[in-house]
């Protein structure tokens, strides 16, 4: 490592012309792309569906666990999740990098062409950035997506009698944390643990499972799970000023966090973060419709719960546990 | 400062409650603003010009120095300065702040005060961001501006024969950070020192002498001076394909520069970086028209060279410093 060009050697011009070769541009939406002061970008007639998404080494990953295209991988795929939440469409990022100067070219590089990668998969694209000098490596992604329903889904518009449905497992990601706390080194062999994993470190935005839904029912309200169930789930109770009840018999969980986790499976699916699952609310009818038509096998829907007024709170039902709350960046260290 | 409450007293629900208290939203194109997983807006039919721009503490500024009112000012400065770099009218903002937990709410809240101060000031409106904890102070922008011209402004269509103008005065804030950087306390009373060193912690954005430039001439090529002319000259003419010739004895200094850097203002206009003062091209008939009509005197225009074929390089002459520079980040440590 000792002989790699660091970025220090090229400085911020060097580094830019490098990322410029491995991005540049093409949509024809796209009038000026990256490389100039500022990006133009004629939009479709649409909303235009923001947001932006941090992530700090220390504190939301460890280099000696993440790779470089894991990292845009893990970082993009939040962004991505917030998009999600909004049955929105991927279509434009801005990424900011701040580095230390002693960093490898090749992570750089390995960095970006993760990102060019994402615009096969995902439909995003990145469009500007800025690249900074920072002790603590730190990556700020805004994303740019196009709204596809008829309006606008919100977090504040779940109503009693609705469903709480979920997309794919939960708690997954919690386990995979504690494993790669525990000194847990992946090996695709051990496949469970794997698993468990890298739904921690490659996070699967649920961009296609939205759109699925989108295309059948209209949810009443919508959010991704990044803080963990039992954060997220009173989080859009407030803001639509309602409660729940939620079946604490009926949280999704994986073979392979079953078999790590035991009879406290439930627990890690309330109360673990980062899994960016879609947690989102329809009257009964509609989740009827769209469960009996969910065909996409490898992301189960599930009813976790219902919609009740805001004076009954938020509570659980047939669970044997302590409710316990999510994880919170500020406090939990 | 002991007893204050701090960041990771009221966690990370606990501050974003606060921070949508000071900021609230209100344009009719925000459908979705503060406080979900994204915002939504309606855009326009005009071309969407967005950036971002990042500031590091210990790299792009000391606390010491620098308040949370400074700090919001001046992250979004930069930030509005590349928009007006593209004559573009500033309308939303995403910001993203990585936060020590022993930060004062009282810093947060003043961060976040200047931000709203910033809407009746620069018609930027923040619609949404990520709190995260850091070790180190980030702070992180992204903005939306309307573009305002008739096609986009690029840096890249320069043409020899252009002149090259250049708003305000130039190398105030390199002449402000050295001396801060020399323990120098800002005071009114010294009104040359109290400039200059504020011409570093708080500069003006040029937006709305852009849309004063835009309606009168649309430039061939623009920019804005955040690395200092001696690095973004040479980069507008990369990315035009031109070279340029500068005249040393024309570069604009204040009274202030003069004072003193004594002999060598026009070295500090050359070099200095972080004076966001716009660089811009223009054929010489439009260059006359716009200097003859030009009615902002606090903020003159100045011719400081011409567009020059590809092949002349780009050359300063009657200068009789050295050729310097200006500032990289990630080499100049």
């Amino acid at each position: 490592m000792s002989n790699e060009p660091r970025v220090c050697d090229i400085g911020e011009f060097g580094l830019l012309g490098r990322i410029r070769e491995i991005l540049g541009y093409h949509s024809q939406e796209i009038l000026i792309g990256i490389g100039d002061d500022a990006a133009v970008i004629q939009p479709r007639t649409q909303p235009v569906v923001l947001s932006t998404d941090a992530m700090v080494e220390g504190i939301h990953f460890r280099k000696s666990w993440t790779s470089a295209s894991d990292l845009a991988y893990k970082a993009m795929a939040s962004n991505l999740s917030d998009l999600a939440a909004k049955c929105a469409e991927p279509a434009y990022s801005l990424i900011t990098l701040g580095l230390p100067g002693a960093t490898p070219i090749s992570w750089v590089e390995e960095f970006y062409n993760a990102l060019v990668g994402m615009k096969d998969e995902w439909g995003i694209e990145v469009v500007g950035g800025d690249t900074v000098r920072s002790e603590t490596l730190v990556v700020s992604i805004t994303v740019w997506g196009y709204q596809t329903t008829s309006s606008p889904v919100s977090q504040r518009t779940a109503r009693p009698g609705d469903r709480i449905l979920v997309t794919g497992t939960l708690g997954d990601a919690a386990a995979g944390l504690e494993l790669l706390e525990g000194g847990v080194v992946p090996a695709v062999q051990d496949s469970d643990r794997h698993f468990l994993i890298y739904r921690f470190l490659k996070p699967t935005p649920r961009v296609r499972e939205a759109m699925a839904i989108a295309r059948t029912a209209l949810p009443t309200a919508m959010t991704d799970i990044s803080d963990g169930a039992a954060r997220d789930v009173p989080k859009l109770c407030e803001a639509s000023r309602v409660g729940a009840v939620l079946y604490g018999d009926r949280f999704p969980c994986s073979a392979a966090l079953r078999e790590f986790a035991a009879g406290r499976a439930a627990a890690y699916a309330w109360k673990g973060g980062e899994d960016y699952e879609l947690l989102f609310t329809l009257p009964p009818d509609k989740a009827d419709f769209l469960l009996s038509g969910w065909n996409i096998p490898e992301c189960p829907l599930t009813v976790i719960g219902e919609i009740v007024e805001k004076s009954r709170g938020v509570k659980i039902e047939h669970w044997d546990g302590e409710p316990e709350t999510g994880f919170d960046h500020f406090r939990d260290h």
